[in-house]
C-alpha cells in the first residue's frame, strides 16, 4: 500500500486533532482510502521539533502539552526550516498562524516545501489569499501540489466542490457567510442582546478571540473572499480590492427593523464577475430575505454559494471553524493529493 | 484531444439539453475539460433512431420535435437495443423514463450497455435504486463506470459530494428535502392556499404531473432515499423497507399551528444508520425547528443533509429538476467518467 510520510509545521490544536485522527483510525482510513500516513517529523514553535524517519509514535504526544527536547530525535529548537527543507517526507501540513499583511510565517513554510517537492496543505489563509498564483506555479514547477481546503469554511468542501463538482458550469459569483463568530454575534442581536455583550458570550464560548476585530470588521472574511475571488473566479485581487465593513454598528433595534420587513441582517463576504471580466469582490453587512439560502444560516454555521449558469445557486453549508474539522481538511487535502499522484502509480500495480 | 462518442438513449427534454449544450458549448467545454463529445446515435421512442458513426449535426434536431426517418441514417424505429449494444461508441446517456416498480426500460438500458462494455450515465432513479448494486457490480466486470448523479437532485452535486469531498469521514446519516414539487406546495400551504388549489397551482407552473401521486405521496422521495441509503450508507435496501407517508393531509391550519410553535413541516426523507449496522429509512412530513438547515429550503429548491463524525451536519442545496439542470448532472457524470478512466492515458501521453 502507498504510504505518505508527513511533516506537521505547526503542533497547535489542528495538526494535534490530524496526529489524534492518524493516530487513532490510521488503520481504518488506510483500508477506506488506500494509503497509510505516518509522520515523520513535527516542528512547533514551543514544543520543539521531532524527527523520526521511522515514524514519530503519536499517542504519547497528544496527552498534555507536548515538549519535544529529551525525547530520541527531539530538540527543543523548532528548527522549521531544516525540518521543512532537509526532512525526507512526501507532503508538509502546514497549520501555523499567519499575518494578515505578508501571510508569514506560514507563507515561507510553504515556499519552502514546494521548493523541496513536497506537497504542502495548509488551513492558513494568508499564504493562500495573498499568494496563491504564485504558489501554484511554485508547486506545478516542482510537480507538487498545493491544497487549501481549510483556508476557507475549515473542513466543508468549498473550493473543492467549485473545482470538482461544477466543471464545466460558468460561475459567475460566490457570496457565503464566512464567519462564524460574526454569524453568531448578530444572533444574539436579534435575541436583544447589545453588541458588546454578545462579543464577550463570543469569548466566553471560546468563538471569539480577545481581540475579536478581525472576526467582527470583515478582516477574516476579507481574506476568504480573495481565495474564492481568485480560485475559484480566476481573478488576482489584492487585499485592497475587497472593500470591508464590519458588523459593529448593527443593532438589536437594527435585527428587529428587519425582521419586520422579513429580512435578516448577515455579514456576506461576495464576489461577482462583472461584464467586462473584472471582479467586484465586498464583505459588508446585507439584510437579506429570510427565504435567501445564506439567511437561514445560523450561529457557529458557515456557508457557500455559487452562481451558475445551468443550475443556478447551489450552496454549500457546514462548520466553518474547529480544530478537528480543520484537521479534516488537511485530511481531505491529503486525500486530493493521493487522487492526483498515486492514481497512476496504483494503476500501474494495481 | 481525447473524444467520447456518445449515443442518447431518449430525446426528451433532458437528452435534447445535452444536444444542446454540446451544440452550444463544445469547443469551450472541450478547452476547459480536456475532453471533445461527439454524438454518433441518438434513440427515441417517438423520433426514432439515427445512427452517424461520424457525428450527428446535432443543431438541426433542436427546433421542434425531431423525426429521425427520411435522414441519413435515420429510421423511425427506435431500434433501442440495437443502437445500445451495437453501434460502437464510448458512453451511453440514458434519459428516457422508469417504472418505478422494476425500473424498466431504462433498467435493460442500463444493462445491455455496460454489458456492452459502455460507460453509462443515466438520471433515471429506478435502475440506481432498485439495482444500483448489481449494475456497478456489472460495470466492473466489464470494466466501465456506472454514473448517476442526476438521480437524485438533477445537476445539484449530492452522492460526487458524499462519496468524493467527504470521504474518510464516517457518514452516519442522510436526509433531505427531494422533490420540489411537494416542497412548492407546502409554501403554498403556509400561504393559506388549501392543498387541492396548491396541487393545481404547482400543475399550471409544470411542476406537478397531471398525477401528482409521486410527488405528494411520498413515492418519488422513496426511491432516493433508497439510492442515498445504498450509495452512500452501504445499505441493501429494497423499496419495502422505506417507510413513506405523503404530505395530503397537511392544512394551511397545520402550517399555522407549526409556525407558531417556531416550525416548519417540511417533505423530509431520511436514512440513518442504527447502532447494529442496520439502516432506518423514511419518508415522512416533518415539522423541523426553522433554525434547522432543512427548515428554510423553499419552493422548488432542493437540499440534502449529511450526517457525520468530524463535520456535523453538511447540507448541499440547489435545484432538485429541471431540463437544463438534470442535463448537466449527465455531463458531470461524463466529466468523472473522464477523470476516472483517462487519468492513465493522459498521464502517458501528456
Amino acid at each position: 500500500m502507498t504510504r505518505y510520510d508527513l511533516a506537521l509545521i505547526g503542533f497547535g490544536g489542528v495538526n494535534r486533532a490530524l496526529a489524534q485522527l492518524i493516530a487513532g483510525r490510521g488503520d481504518e482510513l488506510a483500508a477506506e482510502l488506500g494509503f497509510a500516513l505516518r509522520v515523520v517529523a513535527i516542528s512547533d514553535l514551543r514544543a520543539g521539533s521531532l524527527v523520526r524517519a521511522d515514524g514519530i509514535d503519536l499517542a504519547p504526544l497528544l496527552a498534555g502539552e507536548p515538549a519535544f527536547a529529551g525525547l530520541p530525535g527531539g530538540s527543543a529548537d523548532p528548527r522549521t526550516e531544516q525540518v521543512i527543507r532537509g526532512v525526507p517526507c512526501d507532503i508538509v501540513a502546514e497549520a501555523t498562524f499567519t499575518n494578515p499583511a505578508d501571510g508569514e510565517p506560514a507563507l515561507s513554510h510553504v515556499r519552502w516545501a514546494l521548493e523541496a517537492g513536497k506537497h504542502v496543505c495548509t488551513t492558513n489563509k494568508g499564504p493562500v489569499a495573498l499568494h496563491g498564483r504564485a504558489l501554484r506555479r511554485l508547486a506545478a514547477e516542482h510537480g507538487v501540489s498545493f491544497e487549501c481546503e481549510g483556508s476557507v469554511l475549515s473542513g466543508t468542501p468549498v473550493l473543492r466542490t467549485a473545482r470538482r463538482l461544477l466543471a464545466g458550469l460558468r460561475i459567475s459569483g460566490v457570496e457565503g457567510i464566512m464567519n462564524g463568530t460574526s454569524n453568531y454575534i448578530l444572533g444574539r442581536l436579534e435575541d436583544g442582546v447589545d453588541f458588546p455583550e454578545a462579543v464577550k458570550e463570543a469569548q466566553a464560548l471560546g468563538y471569539a478571540e480577545a481581540d475579536p476585530t478581525a472576526d467582527v470588521e470583515g478582516f477574516d472574511v476579507q481574506l476568504k473572499v480573495m481565495i474564492l475571488a481568485n480560485e475559484v473566479l480566476g481573478a488576482g485581487l489584492r487585499r485592497d480590492d475587497v472593500s470591508v465593513r464590519g458588523i459593529a454598528r448593527l443593532t438589536p433595534a437594527d435585527m428587529r427593523d428587519a425582521a419586520a420587513r422579513g429580512l435578516r441582517w448577515k455579514l456576506v463576504g461576495s464576489a461577482a464577475l462583472r461584464e467586462d471580466g473584472t471582479v467586484d469582490a465586498r464583505v459588508a453587512p446585507v439584510a437579506l430575505p429570510v427565504e435567501h439560502p445564506l439567511a437561514s444560516v445560523s450561529g457557529p454555521a458557515n456557508a457557500v454559494s455559487f452562481h451558475t449558469d445551468l443550475l443556478g445557486a447551489v450552496t454549500v453549508s457546514g462548520p466553518g471553524a474547529g480544530r478537528v474539522e480543520t484537521a479534516y481538511a488537511l485530511l481531505s487535502d491529503i486525500i486530493a493529493i493521493h487522487q492526483r499522484h498515486a492514481v497512476l502509480e496504483e494503476s500501474l500495480h494495481g
